[in-house]
């Protein structure tokens, strides 16, 4: 009996597909395995699209308790008293529409990532966001990892690397060249970018655009897109983002046709040396630090479950406070990304519909 | 006494610098122990642009026989009567009016990379060497070692990796900042493109663009470049190429405030799998196949010497049989790689003075 009750947050999963389950499970993984003592979470309600019945299912394969309330419809859920926080596990290309429902609905939103399609649904996702003084955030899941933490800690805080001189991230997964699937969809804002691309730019921005030195500042972007020979949407997609402030480079890639290749996924290239990452750059689990002159280093960060179950923690606690957002990934943050995303696609040509990238009338 | 004489090339070496030494000290290599048995080199001459002391210091740096001339000049050297053919080993601002002085005196040529410091150059050149019919080759030593010969062979003729869709190669070294060395002095054409990047272009240039179905077709080139702060030259450079024929891209990158990362500095990647290179780019003497869900195979070439008497060799088979460019490594193939050259650093807004870039008006 010591201290204050723990603040328990009370969720809406709003969808039913692979990243939901995951994320559902990370819920109800006992946060004290992972010595979160301060915070906890319930599943109160989840929501499909099409029927209760498949929010049953889901409920059932998660292990979550049959008291859980299954909703057949996204209104329904965003509707429900008893929820606190929507967590959106849609396709990017539904984002916008899904947060402002749950938005409007007066529900705070951890919402996947591609946040949204462009930076002005995200533009107008956040202001909706904090004229209703409602919590909002990307679900950037990696940022919130132990070890992404002590990464940026020690060459932002601790210097270990010097001056940081270039980043070089890749996430590439073999898919199958499929016309009619998500990835290759332009409907559905498909392309390597906006589903695999946004990790080695999560890393850029993690130890570039976040370092103390750059204040903040908007990179220039240089990109290439070679299109899929299927539907017009990016197969291969690589660029370089330059940082004039810390005079800094950071060269990203990403592709549906190749693998990440192994040892590192992820190198930051200091004046001291090295810090690489091993894959996968979405869950890292080790990075070795290699000084010059010096015998490497391996650290290793075991993670308890997915993963998933920390970003869950920072919206708990923000929102325990009364945070409309998180310092660590900003809704500015979020729409900078957004923006250097655009800027990506505007060089290399690609544009998906209007439905698709469109903002209602009052963005 | 079986077969035909050996047929013996008469070098003579201009400029007394560290890869004139490395070259020269390759040459006096027995040719038996690379098992060449067809060919033989002499050198015959050195030549210093300041004095015949400083040719006869490098004469007996190497080990070279007495009887070799020292020559105080660069004009004595091209036009002493012993010689077939002059190394060109000054730095690459040189090379286009070293490269003019040994065409018109009539001998063949070798000339180290960069070829020249723009395409207008490298044309010029080989339009010289075919109106006097003397043979001229760039120095692109690692095109001509058994390793490459083999990946090319491995990935083009054997097709172990399948179709090929992205090529990783960086070539990166820590240089002193320093304002008064070649590399960073924008009238000796520095920066670390064509001093270092030419080395990632080429592993770009013998997968993909020398890939049967390419047809040699010049790629696209979208280009980054980050200056110094010290003077205009390139610091810091990243290109996307893209081959639209084969459906392929490189991603080159090049620094002189980094090190190019272990364990691998070029990777070729397939629908079946990686061809990974170990470091250096330029030296390479082990790469590793991975193919997919089988265990990664390791093979090592080791290099008896440098390794720069292959191109040796290959002057010497080619001058000896009468041709007057390479196959392996053709003049239009170095003016398309110039021509690659120059649009990344009109790209990158990277211009050398009129004095550097010039080219005579006959060209």
């Amino acid at each position: 009996m010591s201290g204050s009750p723990k603040f328990t947050l009370r969720w809406g999963i709003l969808a039913t597909g692979g990243i939901a389950e995951a994320f559902a499970k990370d819920l109800l993984v006992d946060p004290t395995t992972r010595d979160t003592h301060d915070v906890a979470h319930k599943i109160v309600a989840v929501g499909s699209s099409s029927s209760a019945d498949k929010s049953k299912e889901f409920i059932a394969k998660v292990g979550a308790d049959s008291s859980v309330i299954a909703c057949g419809s996204y209104d329904e859920l965003v509707n429900l008293k008893e929820v606190d926080i929507i967590y959106i596990a849609t396709p990017h290309s539904h984002h916008y529409e899904n947060g402002l429902l749950a938005l409007e609905a007066g529900k705070h939103v951890l919402c996947e990532k591609a946040f949204t399609v462009n930076a002005r649904q995200a533009a107008h996702l956040a202001k909706v966001a904090q004229a209703k003084k409602l919590f909002l955030m990307e679900a950037v899941w990696t940022r919130f990892f132990p070890i992404s933490k002590e990464i940026q800690r020690l060459i932002h805080e601790e210097k270990v690397l010097g001056e940081i001189h270039r980043v070089f991230a890749d996430l590439s997964m073999v898919f199958k060249r499929d016309p009619n699937s998500r990835l290759y969809s332009p409907d559905l804002a498909g392309g390597a970018l906006l589903d695999l691309g946004i990790y080695p730019f999560t890393w850029a921005f993690m130890t570039l655009h976040d370092h103390p030195d750059n204040q903040k500042t908007k990179p220039s972007v240089t990109a290439s897109i070679l299109k899929s020979q299927l539907t017009p949407v990016d197969e291969t997609t690589s660029v370089t983002l330059t940082f004039p402030k810390i005079h800094a480079t950071a060269h990203l890639t990403c592709s549906m046709t190749s693998k990440t290749t192994k040892p590192y996924c992820v190198t930051i290239q200091g004046e001291k040396g090295d810090l690489q990452v091993a894959p996968a750059p979405y869950r890292p689990e080790q990075f070795v630090l290699s000084l010059h002159d010096q015998e490497p280093k391996t650290f290793d960060f075991k993670i308890p479950g997915q993963g998933l179950f920390w970003e869950a923690d920072e919206c708990a606690r923000q929102i325990r406070d009364g945070k409309l957002q998180s310092e660590r990934f900003s809704l500015q943050d979020s729409i900078t990304f957004m923006e250097v995303l655009d800027e990506v696609r505007q060089q290399g040509g690609l544009t998906y519909s209007e439905k698709t990238e469109g903002v209602r009338a009052d963005a």
